[in-house]
């Protein structure tokens, strides 16, 4: 029930097809983005691409520049009722409980287990991070990273009743596919962990591990009998989210992305920065206005809260994708 | 006087001719490494990068995983007498000295401003972070790297009176070339601060900003009159050496290298960790042993020094590279 990879054949195809429209066979160019309706938000994107990447423009943006950046959690996949790594953090809770009978008595432990993510309601910072130092720690990044993947693999979203990584947005998937097909280097950049987002960020959307930015615990260097290994301690090292963003795009990356894809006041900043320099940029904001095929949230949010970006949005002209009228579907299993 | 700019068409004409030497033509294939003598390291270089992009071979690493690391001083030009970013922060402290009168009573800078290079021998880390702090914040990470371009522009090396950037290794120019003919990503995974370095190894080395990944000062994010900018605080946050190599590249690529090439005892855990995993894997040492052409050093070294990586590289069969002998040409600007 996975959703089939991410097709290299695909972007090639669409390669071809693109290059067709700049050579001037316009009308029988298929529509590199279908599963958008005619809106402002793909007018936007389209023109943006055409206008950094057509040979002659104006705006024309060499390939090694042509860096965009998107947000994770609600931007390209589901973030309801509750971010997929939280419903992780929980089911992992609970398969390691029997190690640790203590987690019986003692809180935070004790409102997980038994209220599974009602228990992290309300939750302060501190107590977040205790409970991820012990469900994200213990074992090395590639062993996290598998059991992660085993995870999605058996999980189910209490909602739709499929793995996570089908919840993912077909629209979101072609404009990747799109930006990828003209030379740009997309970038998932989330308030998620890094090796969480490895798990699944290349077979459900292409985009390769060393283009993932997340959070991070601290990882050390261990040499035991003789062999070399990481390690992943359970503290929180680095939090990408908000301000933490441009510092870390800017820390991996080393140039200000033109084009950057938000859903939230956690993306705010890095909008700002992506558009707040010289040149023709991007920046979209995913609006959850859909309940019935998905969610609809905004200002007063727990999860996903969209309320300065939103007026950021408007003030500076960046473009709202209104979910509910500008995708024909949303979820690939969907029929349009 | 800068060396020529990496030559895109010279590694598409390289990857060409290694086609030739796979479909057969193999007395008649140009040497993909002309500049190195015919050695057990330059033969462990072709072998392994042979084996593992070979269709059909059985060491066969499909294109995403070939990651090839490489630390900068001393393995991609030269950290002698002293590393060029130790020069460039005494020639900063000098300029910088007229805005801060007290600089001339107050140790540790008094010393520095008198004695130059050698005001920082014997200083500790803690002394050498105030000495990052004063000379390399207080600025957004493009204005510092443009403050390091410029100082390239300028400086010379004390010995051989050219600029740094001519100091590069032409043998080592090859070995990327190769590399990226044969699609690998390289990556320069270095002590050196990722700023300082991105200012120049794209055009030196061909390795792009988003593949240099080094020590790190601390930057924030801040808004202005309304404008979004990144600002780097004097701070060192993350110094990129010995242990935290593996950390660092685990955090930014989420792969394991396959091929690691370094010089000192700061490489060590980098070759340790890149080679000890199942599959086909090269560790290179680059051996300073020509005091004639460039500088001898290895144990006993302040700068550079290599002794337990020697040993380690002579117990697990790790290539050894003797500059003396196993070069033709050190710097491009030496004929052979």
């Amino acid at each position: 029930m996975t959703p089939p990879a991410f097709s290299r054949r695909g972007a090639l195809l669409l390669a071809l097809s693109i290059g067709a429209s700049v050579s001037g066979a316009a009308a029988q160019t298929p529509d590199p983005l279908p599963s958008w309706n005619e809106s402002h938000a793909k007018r936007a994107i389209l023109s943006f691409v055409d206008a950094v990447t057509r040979e002659g423009s104006g705006d024309f943006v060499p390939p090694a520049e042509r860096i965009a950046t998107f947000d994770n959690d609600g931007t390209l996949w589901t973030e309801q009722p509750a971010y997929a790594q939280a419903a992780f953090l929980v089911d992992r809770m609970k398969a390691l409980a029997p190690l640790h009978p203590q987690w019986k008595k003692e809180e935070p432990y004790r409102s997980v287990l038994e209220k599974g993510l009602g228990g992290l309601a309300g939750a302060n910072e501190a107590t977040l991070a205790r409970l991820v130092a012990a469900t994200h720690d213990g074992t090395t990044p590639a062993a996290f990273r598998a059991i992660v993947a085993g995870w999605l693999a058996d999980a189910r979203h209490p909602r739709f009743g499929r793995p996570y990584t089908d919840l993912v947005y077909k629209p979101m998937r072609e404009v990747i596919e799109l930006l990828h097909a003209k030379g740009f280097k997309t970038y998932v950049v989330s308030g998620g962990g890094a090796e969480f987002m490895r798990a699944f960020m290349e077979t459900t959307y292409g985009v390769p591990p060393e283009r993932v930015i997340g959070s991070r615990v601290k990882t050390v260097y261990v040499t035991r009998s003789g062999r070399a290994e990481l390690f992943r301690e359970g503290e929180v090292e680095f939090v990408n989210d908000g301000k933490g963003k441009p510092v870390a795009i800017e820390q991996a990356i080393g140039r200000r992305p033109i084009a950057a894809f938000g859903n939230s006041d956690g993306d705010l900043e890095m909008l700002q920065w992506t558009t707040q320099a010289g040149g023709r940029r991007l920046a979209v904001v995913v609006h959850h206005t859909d309940a019935e095929r998905e969610y609809a949230y905004d200002r007063k949010s727990n999860v996903g809260k969209l309320d300065l970006a939103l007026d950021a949005a408007r003030m500076n002209g960046w473009a709202v994708v209104d979910m509910k009228t500008d995708w024909k579907v949303i979820f690939p299993f969907q029929q349009p």
